[in-house]
């Protein structure tokens, strides 16, 4: 079944349910889900509503345009997406193979509704496992010009057609230009439970300080390193028994499991922002 | 803030949502929270509305009764509930003591919405606990006339207005007749993870059984011992290194969570039987 | 580091420690781990005990049969394992991918300590996978003859020089003879919380008896159906919102994870089988 | 049945646990659990190993004087615990009282080794949660003097023979004088994952930053605020539908049950410091 998904936010008031789910009642649709959100602390209305789109009376442009119409008087932000669309995914590796293992397998699994046409690194190293995979990879190694090599990238995800960039344990600072022109389009996976162990070496610093439980943290990449709207979280409890090394090997499922979740919430349309925060509605299937 | 919350649920079909959330908006109510899920493979509507009733036009009656109307048109089954009534919770307990600490030291603690006026036995045993908050203790041994005990019981919570009925480890099985009488009003906590280890000395069988994780379910109770609709479980991590009284004891925190989530769920109305299933709705708060 | 590793059980009684203990000790070994368990309960002694033989002054043998004398003398069942032995995995299916994928870029991740040098299958469905790995894949349709169809698996199993054998989602009962057989060395992941929906469709059982959490369960194959040793379990939290399929989909990763779990174990040598049950040692590393 | 833990550790070397089980065989101790561990990454040994002292030959300052002969040669720091003393805590409160609450019912219960012979605090709130259970409660508020007010609560300790002092939601930082007194045995409650959220109002800090999931972490105070030993940690997941009062609520939970099982593993003689980390062994009961 093709679904339209709406994904609204605005200032909160008094008669903004009814007014939305009045008009798309009022088009005839049939409205699958429908999950509403108030934050009372600031005030601010969330919405998530999944209509059947696979018999529609009006083309999807003349849904999006009259609807465009009702957001402007209701003051609304608002994107629509489509199921039967398949988002295009570029994955960026360094070194480490966990993650990207994961999200290729749960493409090829099915789970995932988007396609991965392209693998971009700044190390050689998992060329062979692209190659298994038969994936496109492209290796651009920092060298002295890091503006430059971040064009390359740059331009790659724009002759791919990229929509999603997903950081699969890439191990490079991103500039602020390509943050800001991907701006909640690029998933980080963060091997630490944020905000603790910011930065670099986060198992040795939990070895460090003896924590009972390390974690992992995928959010979107911002300006500021490791400062962006979190996504999803896990933690995995641990103990004495665990050298740095111990620690790093038992966080690589936690890291894939955060990841791929928080992948597949974009991919299914059920993530708003608002500013370094995000509403992440629940799963109905 | 005074609340009226409305849980509602029918066959699934077009336009609901808008009809229910079109006539509170349409008596000017303020919609605090809307979650609305429809079950795709039952074909079922399920919804909870929560109003703010702080400031209303008209009568507690006078909604109601209109709601009624509408209601009768669009076929639903519904409830009512307002947030500044106290349920009136009686608790009954045999010899074990955890369950009974925890819920009282919540109520006390101002967690609860509702008072506890009173505590049944059919063991003298935590006649002392019941002191020590001053809250009425009726001690029912079962005798020879297990129908007669079931009476006095059932008298008692007729005369102090029991709204709840909590077992909270109380260790005899209930008449049809008393489960008939207050059907989706008593919780019970059974000290496994349905539907595994029914019955008799779950945590003695799981120690047999080898099992890795120990559990606790709250259900309402029915007819059938253990069979009612699961409100809430969890379960804890065990290993080898427990016998099974080490099972017991590490189990005890886990019974206590799981039938003070249940006892919340139920008092803040998020809690919808269909059949012998619980639809609950998340916190919002 | 070449590391030794014992496994032992046997009647707990006085001194059992200290004369294994000892015994390393005067043999000038270096003990890396000792973890010992008594079960008050059943009256049994368990023990790993990891030793440092990278500079070992005796040959493998000759350590393994003065250990054999002790044994005799201490009435202890005992195994000996070395570090540097690749265990060699069969891994058979049947449609279901998501376990095999999991299992295939977990061992090319380098974190098995195994080979995987062939799979099987009842099914042609995930010859395509096996492909992208180059792993040899065999297809034996279960056609009339049953019978038939397990010698061929045995015998294949025979002349790959297969050690353990890893059910990830085999969906065929296997015989008494093959079980007995390959006692302790089959590994099966069950798609439920065992003793929870034992048999077939756990998932839809599941929900139509409304649980609210869902859950895999790793054991030895024994014959009786789901009834072996367990090795691990792990459970997820769901909820209303997902149909018999959504929890078929939430499950997998449970799946993935608890086998994966429960494999590691068995290649670490971190499990010894009392009876019906396991003890599982934690990892050290 | 009484038994003698010993805690003991030291720099990791050859046969160290050969002579330590080798004493105690010697002695003709029954041991009844031996939990070693070597941390390979600082190079030392940590061990507990619980005796059966229900039938002992020798007294036991004896015992004590024999082992310290051997502990010395070896080079040893260890304790010895006898399981019939029942440790004396005094619990320091302020104003919220779910911890205090849980503490205490825990205690009457029987799950504490352990006397709860008086209360103490910088508020009189409490006072009436104290007299419900008949315990002895002292207000000292923080005036003008600060190091008079802390003399007075230190002073107190030493009149009641206290062993272990725990800090159920005190919200007054200590001096180091009295941390340094009280080394590894203040036990605080913090009411986030730390290393996050140090310091004042953690559940606001995570509303703001957005994250998935809540923690609490139990650990000995020292001098720097909420930088001791941590003994445990534990999260709950939360979501966009929580206020910072809704995270509030959600976390006392966790932090009831972390709090508890820290003190608990203190009781039990379960927990070895070193630096600033902690070994905590599991529990066999």
């Amino acid at each position: 079944m093709t679904k339209a998904i709406f994904l609204i936010q605005c200032g909160d008031r008094k008669g903004l349910l009814s007014a939305i789910v009045g008009f798309f009642a009022s088009k005839g649709f049939s409205i699958l889900h429908c999950q509403q959100h108030t934050d009372s602390y600031e005030k601010r209305f969330f919405m998530r509503i999944e209509l059947d789109a696979s018999d529609m009376k009006i083309s999807r442009k003349e849904l999006e345009d009259s609807f465009s119409s009702v957001a402007d008087e209701l003051n609304l932000e608002w994107s629509c997406h489509w199921s039967d669309y398949r988002t295009r995914i570029a994955i960026l590796v360094s070194k480490a193979s966990h993650c990207l293992y994961d999200l290729v397998a749960r493409q090829l699994d099915g789970e995932l509704n988007a396609e991965i046409p392209l693998i971009i690194s700044n190390h050689p190293d998992l060329e062979k496992v692209a190659n298994q995979f038969r994936i496109p990879f492209y290796c651009f190694p920092v060298g002295e010009d890091k503006e430059e090599q971040e064009k390359k990238i740059r331009d790659l995800l724009r002759r791919f057609d990229i929509d999603l960039v997903v950081l699969a344990r890439y191990m490079q600072i991103l500039s602020p230009g390509f943050t800001e022109e991907w701006k909640d389009r690029i998933i980080n996976i963060h091997h630490a439970f944020l905000p603790a162990f910011q930065g670099a070496n986060p198992y040795l610093r939990a070895y460090q300080r003896g924590v009972k439980m390390i974690g992992a943290t995928a959010h979107y990449a911002s300006e500021d390193l490791d400062q962006g709207p979190i996504i999803e979280q896990d933690v995995v409890r641990v103990n004495h028994e665990l050298t740095p090394n111990g620690l790093k090997e038992v966080g690589k499922d936690c890291e894939k499991r955060v990841l791929a979740s928080a992948v597949k919430a974009h991919l299914e349309h059920r993530i708003i922002v608002y500013g370094n925060k995000t509403i992440v509605f629940a799963v109905e299937r």
